[in-house]
């Protein structure tokens, strides 16, 4: 069965709302969009995700798809203590594809923006010769609130939201180990790389508790907080200790034939918060984090003076953690 | 040849700017871009081109195809007469493509954006099994100065920039036509089509004289003026004989063995501007346009009460004109 016109302006119906505070035009309506600004800065980030690089359709439900296409763009708004306002949302299409799964793709974009309370403003439909998803998302910020990844300084302390290495030990599994999927660990596993959670409000608290830097955790801990580092120009020290495993991960780690730990500090795509704040501020938005959201926050190091990002275990020995992270221009 | 990392951040160093009026946060710096907004509305669209669907790499150069991304964008916010301001590229590159040809794309990336005074202020780079573009372009326009599809007046005339049927007389050729390419006119259809030229200045001023609707040609006069009648709420009609067809279209129309009033009514991506004003303000803007920026402005027909769009030949006779311009949902 073949995707008719008809039935994907049905589809992209369902994403047109009726009269969204801000928008002048919204979707469909003309060459481009407009909307309002109000007095604050305008945030914006583009995410392409491309067919069998970074999904593949036998192991990722549309509706999923449709939702994490959103949710990583929201993920980076968050990071910059922005509130995401608007996206957009251009989609390649191969022939084959089923008018249903074309339907569920954007019933997952609808559902992840309503989360969100983000109006898709525009968009752009096309032929392709595999599924292309690119979205880019708008946000807003006040003037001077943004929070970057360029202002860690010496002695703060580095932390993290939830725990990490769950969608990495996700996506070995549906890379192909042949686990027993009926198991909560694997679930789980598979629940975090397929559904992820974007820290908005987790991420407005931080900014509220004075976070010096943040960024979301998309390509690793290591990579991501090399990137924070040479960004403040400091270095860093890890308590491998005190780095939050993704209780699943553990679970599953015999299975999986993986180190927990190395795959919590080199998985990609928890789009957790690495931030970084003042050593007097962390405890009371820990109890504010855990209250209102849930959400755990962990003290995992510290910033240095010394340029470099070192583990340093138990025992007290310390070694340099290389940058192992996920890195976007490599095939899967 | 492979392209390595390196050569990829080094063609987009090419498109990091120096401190650029309105940019907090630009290129590459960190999760997303921050933006001034000014007290202006901002306008948003997004565009997707897709190898094998829109271009083919064997018939556009990388520089005409990096240019043409961002022009095809800049001509959506002209026609809701905005100014550009910045702009985000998402790509995806496979891995037979040649550090060169990268490296030429992102040259004709920063030309088209040098050219429109447009920042690149975020993007995302990606493997894909084929070359995958996507620009979002973000413009401004005083708050109500936006200029829509669904303004179109009783009695308005219906006026088009430049002249029509020349981008798809070049993709005729390009398809496989094999005709003589040192011909002037076949060098000027294939020009027409690898190398758009987007009217920014000319809907300011378009804007300026009133006009009550526009919008950018690029899916065919008669498949766009359709959309902005429906818009509107109008019909329309065509004064055939009053059609600008391009010149290099009439002159190879024996070699093509096409219609050139037919391609001129149908054929796609030649992203003049489609605009509808008062009688009385045709002259003037006409006038301006010539001066200006030398670029034709032709009165085509007018705005009737009628639903429908109906072409009238020189002899007076009167028949439909059924939209059948670029389908996008339609593999080439």
């Amino acid at each position: 069965m073949e995707l008719s016109e008809d039935e994907l302006i049905a589809a992209i119906a369902r994403l047109r709302s009726a009269d969204e505070p801000g928008v002048v035009v919204g979707l469909g309506r003309d060459d481009a969009a407009v909307v309002e600004a109000g007095g604050a800065h305008v945030v914006l980030t583009t995410d392409l995700l491309v067919e069998r690089v970074h999904f593949d359709r036998s192991t990722i439900s549309a509706h999923d798809l449709g939702a994490k296409a959103i949710v990583v763009n929201v993920s980076d708004l968050a990071a910059m203590a922005a509130s995401p306002r608007y996206a957009l949302l251009g989609i390649g299409l191969p022939a084959d594809v089923e008018a249903a799964w074309v339907m569920e793709l954007y019933g997952g974009v609808a559902d992840a923006c309503a989360e969100h309370a983000m109006t898709l403003v525009g968009g752009d439909t096309n032929r392709a010769g595999l599924v292309v998803l690119s979205v880019t998302a708008v946000g807003e910020v006040a003037p001077g609130r943004a929070v970057t990844r360029s202002g860690a300084r010496v002695g703060d302390r580095i932390v993290v939201t939830g725990s990490l290495g769950a969608a990495a030990g996700g996506l070995a599994l549906s890379d192909g180990t042949p686990a027993a999927l009926s198991e909560p660990w694997a679930r789980a596993l598979v629940d975090a790389h397929a559904r992820p959670v974007a820290r908005v409000g987790e991420a407005q608290v931080l900014a509220r508790f004075g976070a010096s830097s943040m960024m979301d955790l998309s390509d690793g801990l290591t990579t991501d907080l090399a990137r924070l580092c040479a960004a403040s120009g400091v270095g860093a020290r890890i308590e491998l200790d005190a780095v939050p495993v993704a209780q699943a991960l553990v679970e599953g780690a015999t299975e999986l034939a993986i180190d927990p730990l190395a795959l919590a500090l080199s998985g990609g795509e928890d789009y957790e918060l690495l931030a970084t704040m003042a050593p007097e501020a962390v405890a009371a938005a820990r109890a504010e984090l855990r209250e209102v959201f849930g959400v755990a926050l962990t003290d995992v190091g510290s910033i240095e003076e010394t340029s470099g990002i070192v583990g340093v275990d138990a025992s007290g020995t310390t070694a340099p953690l290389a940058p192992a992270g996920w890195d976007h221009f490599r095939t899967r």
